[in-house]
């Protein structure tokens, strides 16, 4: 049981995380804290949090559990401005997309990595924002990933894992350097394909059209191109090596795609299509 | 009202058109060919078709109303397997994903463009093929592009019409030139990206973990990845030219995009990203 929560971001995943600990009766009371006065009142009117801090400091003070759930690019002030306020049992996760950057930016702020300190990253979320777009089943059997360090401190470890195991997540644990390369492959590259396709259609003269035409097909493909710009920003910036090296293989493979087609090559065509949809059927259907 | 609907291709398309078309009352018999005798029975066994024809020919003979709904590729030779068997009132049309192609085919069968033969594309389909992925529903509130020629019979547009319209499907006419490079945009050029992107992840070594650890915005952005190979083989080499135009312009963007990330320039990543999200959610929300 948790007893005092701070929540710093209280948006999609944040808000999702304390609304189905508060339905699994795992938490006391929750506080948070963030930029937008708005939406972080529209958090209490609607049950998520029962008060809003005024500072990180203030929110993390008596805490057992701090969940950071704002963009990565907020992180290293984030984790400053609570350097001297924690309380020595406090546990500290948080939910960003790239690993490697939120431990640089921790290790910059405390100086050295905190023992208690669990990196955190919930493959869920949906192309909202927001606390009003939170939901308790977001983490139904989805996998949560977990990248401790040497210096973590295993109970603090447990605790984050049966925090996440509690909202119905799978808990997994990688090496962070895996974390980052993978997730470049399967979500970073794929948002930075979206955004780049719906870019570059909406700035053709005939965009009105191009859109009023698309299938179904195209609306699922270019759903994820809805996300949030910041949180996408901070995310492509924090991951770039592993980002450059995604887009760069995803290029080749499009030039040689490219060249199928310029050569007419139907059978290489084909085998490629084949092998695509092979792949995919085995893993989802 | 239909008399004899002669349907030359019974798959998702064609079985899910003539599914709502009886549901209407709107055709009387339908007379089904194909390649696949498994998949002919089968539409026999659904009510789809209440015969199978053994050749083309067989299956137009005195149809008032022919749909071809095959691959591209199988066309031109179902065209010239017409010749000389159609009725003089049989309107004939196409589901065809480009309109340049099926309109050279079938001016080399035919000699000439037939005057009842008009170009169609009904704006719908799942990722699933054959006749038991079809749906009476598929085409409700979609839009049907007819891309009549000059020397097409305004009777048979108005049949053609009328079915699609019988059928819940908003009807608009478009030049051909237009449509292949429409389309190329907003279907075959997503559906070559999907394709590219699936197989390059399925060849890394670490695929089981990648496809293992992907998000639901992977899930949805690679579904059309699970289209049909022959079919998407036809479309990339029937729309050759604007589809690589649609590549190379697409390329530029996604190297824009690559040079920002590489330069940590994240103002410029914020504003693509906000004015993607923005078209987007302009156009579907």
């Amino acid at each position: 049981m948790i007893k005092r929560l701070a929540l710093i971001g209280v948006g999609l995943i944040g808000g999702s995380l304390v609304r189905a600990l508060r339905e699994q009766n795992s938490v006391v009371e929750v506080v948070g804290y963030g930029r937008s006065q708005e939406n972080l009142q529209q958090a209490v009117e609607l049950g998520v949090i029962d008060a809003i801090a005024d500072s990180v400091a203030d929110a993390v003070t008596d805490a057992d559990m701090v969940v950071i759930a704002t963009p990565l690019g907020s992180m290293r002030p984030i984790f400053s401005e609570m350097v001297g306020h924690l309380s020595p049992e406090a546990v500290i996760t948080d939910v960003g997309s790239v690993k490697g950057s939120v431990v640089r930016d921790a290790k910059k702020a405390f100086g050295a990595l905190p023992a208690r300190f669990v990196p955190g990253h919930p493959i869920a979320g949906t192309e909202n924002s927001g606390v009003a777009s939170s939901f308790a089943t977001l983490f139904q059997e989805r996998r949560v990933i977990l990248t401790p360090l040497r210096e973590s401190d295993p109970e603090a470890v447990r605790s984050v894992t049966a925090m996440w195991q509690s909202v119905g997540a799978e808990v997994i644990e990688m090496e962070i350097e895996h974390h980052d390369e993978v997730l470049a492959a399967t979500s970073h590259l794929p948002h930075l394909l979206a955004y780049a396709l719906v870019d570059s259609l909406s700035r053709r003269e005939t965009h009105r059209e191009i859109f009023r035409f698309a299938a179904g097909g195209f609306r699922d493909f270019s759903r994820i191109a809805s996300s949030d710009p910041e949180m996408w920003r901070d995310i492509a910036m924090a991951n770039r090596e592993p980002l450059l090296e995604a887009v760069s293989s995803f290029r080749r493979e499009l030039e040689q795609l490219e060249e199928m087609v310029r050569a007419e090559d139907g059978d290489a065509l084909q085998a490629l299509f084949s092998r695509a949809k092979k792949a995919r059927d085995d893993h989802y259907e």
